[in-house]
């Protein structure tokens, strides 16, 4: 039996803020219904929204904070998911795995207890090039 | 007859700010000459940007708002065409299509008559991830 | 006697500011490890870090600067090599190239000459479209 090869879809995902991280689980999301196989590795400011507590505070950038409150209270008259929970059913698809960049976790002093459970392994920077170079996408966010 | 087969770029236009639309369309520009094919999908503040009179209004993000006033008057006087007109450029030469994202409009409210009619079709992430995974080059700007 | 095939990193270097400029670099020197080849495009804010004493004087942008000395105090703690010195080493291993964008020079009113020493070409961007084109991994950072 061979196994089945699914197209691949690779983030780095190196923003902290609202408005890169949706982005990061709405594009694993959708690649998940299409069966793709998808890689995030997360990296700077979007490791420390691993760190468990962090992604319920994730506020906008400088440049769009006055929209804040605005987007955050039209995300709840839609019922839109968090994006805990948007990080949650990515993985529940089975095809979705959670990288976090350990320069990242040594320059900022996290350690691997500090992380959420759904991250699946710290990687340097090498492996997740070794997987991107293999993907038929990959999207630095 | 064959049709013919053309290299493509992906552009997910993420960013809603001077510094991100111009190499969105400058690269678009470059990418035509070359007779390759463009496929633009607007996102989050690159949508907003589509709204009717949003272009023209562009600013530079919060870390580089103090240097605004000199990069527009810079421009100016190299006669560089506006934001706007360069999309209008992409469109005329045939090879560019723009989408933009059916989620971001749900989220922000914006319905199908409020965008330029340069807009060629509402998307999602899914339609686009399909494009991206066959085009040779994929950004996310 | 044919020429080795080597696996091809692209980057288009548009962030200026220290949490994107350290990207470029240890991505790039994690691909230079791995025996690829790694070709730095730098435009926008990235292009005028290249500009002689810029990176010294690289900053974090506006959403992150309250930790900018927290940052830079804990990487000098940690002896971690400064931005340039990076670029330094990248270079030294003889796989990067590193191209400024011909386009943001003129923007700008940059000359050649006010470029650090370590610039390999000033090209404009379809140049670099067809190095993407053939690259397995190509960023917008």
């Amino acid at each position: 039996m061979t196994e089945k090869v699914r197209k691949k879809l690779a983030i780095i995902a190196h923003g902290g803020t609202i408005d890169r991280l949706y982005p990061v689980f709405i594009l694993s999301s959708a690649a998940s219904a299409m069966d793709m196989e998808i890689h995030l590795y997360f990296t700077f400011w979007g490791l420390q929204m691993l760190v468990k507590g962090a992604l319920e505070k994730a506020e906008l950038p400088a440049t769009y904070k006055h929209l804040e409150g605005q987007l955050k209270s039209s995300l709840r008259m839609m019922k839109y998911p968090s994006i805990y929970d948007m990080l949650k059913m990515a993985k529940a698809s089975g095809l979705v795995k959670i990288y976090a960049c350990s320069s990242t976790m040594k320059m900022f002093g996290i350690k691997k207890e500090d992380l959420i459970p759904e991250v699946d392994k710290i990687v340097g920077a090498a492996s997740f090039l070794d997987l991107a170079s293999k993907a038929e996408i990959a999207l630095f966010i």
